[in-house]
């Protein structure tokens, strides 16, 4: 997906709360936001946003010398999704078509975004979610496509939301490949909050190699092109993925919620949609 | 009133939606946006925020050659204004302080702002106004001031909301000088805006020289000047003029809505409380 005009604005929004969750210097947060402001030039709107936006996180450390400023933050909702695991599991166990509530589940953890300026009650939107209707849905190909598969690709998305992939990954019998980010970029799920969130149980964790907040094919390493290229199954969590690989040329599970009105536009979904949308398939 | 940080942020935000009103062509709207982004680094942040974003509104016109992209708007909000104007009045000619009434329908035609983000609805703000209590509340001494004045000078804000500041007027016994801005900026009240309010009713309209979207004194031509000495009272309307003259040496009342968190912190008051407070008074 392209960089839309409203990402631009959307980005500074980032780059004023992220420096301010790295420090209170307010000479640091000026030095930071003006930085980013001048840069919007270079920006290149025909590639995905989460590309143009990884400069204002670089520049948050680098001005701030805090390399993981959403750490402490990543902690507490991994912690928050892990209490609420076993009643997840239990309405998984006693639902008519586990996957689908696994799907359903893994979808809702998506509201656990803080790249976004919404609030979010992660309680209360998954027990929301659990009953909306999806914008898109394209679960039965989902299903069908699990059925015959050996490797599942899963590729992670926010830490938190992690837990609830793992719910969504214990529904599929295959082997699984998670991938993470290669370093700390807003809150994403990363190796370190992969094994917090218990995933080392369900699946093999590999790094994507990507730096951005989103999976980017320019930037994977070859491990992970690799896999992109062999899995039966690609499914794809959150925004940043879908803004990375919506033009792939491969068939790709993207499960989201529209959380912008920009992706949603993408989409041609309402905002606040949840989508399970597949693409090649 | 200095420029804080999350004016920065704002301000790109009042950028996109400006550049969206003048033009549709995406090159323009980006062009715009970087420009002012680039220009980020130049901002004084000792000074009042209205002078910092005078800029992207220059920056709009400059761009799209649209000098006055809120013309529609401002000339729909003073229709709207106008047709609730019978009514207002009655309720002002019904109560027991008609002063009062007029001050908090004047307070109430300032949720008319847009600079900001926020939606309004003039008919259901203006009633829910004339009931809410005040943040500060420096009535009784715009009474008093006002009983023995001779010359009161009305600092206009925005289109629309200047219906609302005749009324106010039309229960002040002065000669009353109603200031304006020098050219279009945003949606505050030209000259042009105070004739189709009907503001030349009711006082005498002088343009204060100010280019940007508040009272500036260093923007001012000598007439307003000396009028701002000379005036027994000052009624300054709205956020800007706040803004800039939140630091006067003269006693100056100030009525508006804290629309935005900055402003609000600034003034010591909630989001979204009526303000009537003087200074040196």
């Amino acid at each position: 997906m392209r960089t839309y005009l409203d990402c631009l604005p959307c980005i500074m929004n980032q780059t004023i709360r992220t420096a301010r969750l790295a420090t209170e210097n307010e000479e640091e947060i000026r030095e930071i936001f003006i930085n980013v402001g001048a840069k919007l030039k270079e920006f290149d709107m025909s590639v995905p946003p989460p590309l143009s936006s990884e400069f204002l996180y670089r520049e948050v450390s680098r001005v701030t010398g805090v390399l993981d400023p959403y750490r402490q933050i990543k902690k507490a909702n991994i912690a928050e999704a892990l209490a609420l695991y076993p009643e997840l599991k239990k309405i998984v166990q006693q639902s008519d078509n586990p996957l689908l509530t696994a799907a359903r589940i893994a979808i809702a953890g998506n509201v656990i975004d803080l790249g976004m300026s919404k609030k979010f009650d992660i309680k209360q939107d998954v027990y929301k979610i659990l009953q909306q209707d999806f914008g898109i849905d394209h679960f039965n190909k989902l299903e069908t496509a699990l059925k015959n598969a050996k490797i599942v690709l899963y590729l992670g998305d926010n830490s938190g939301e992690s837990v609830f992939d793992k719910i969504l990954m214990e529904e599929i019998n295959a082997k699984i490949y998670f991938a993470v980010r290669e370093k700390p970029i807003i809150n994403d799920v990363t190796r370190q909050e992969a094994i917090e969130s218990g995933i080392d149980q369900v699946a093999e964790i590999v790094s994507s190699g990507c730096t951005a907040p989103a999976t980017i094919l320019s930037q994977c390493n070859s491990q992970f092109l690799e896999l992109f290229e062999q899995a039966d199954v690609v499914i794809s969590k959150g925004q940043g993925n879908y803004e990375g690989l919506s033009d792939a040329n491969r068939s790709v599970f993207f499960l989201l919620k529209a959380k912008c009105h920009v992706i949603a536009r993408d989409l041609n979904v309402n905002e606040n949609d949840i989508v399970l949308k597949c693409i090649h398939c």
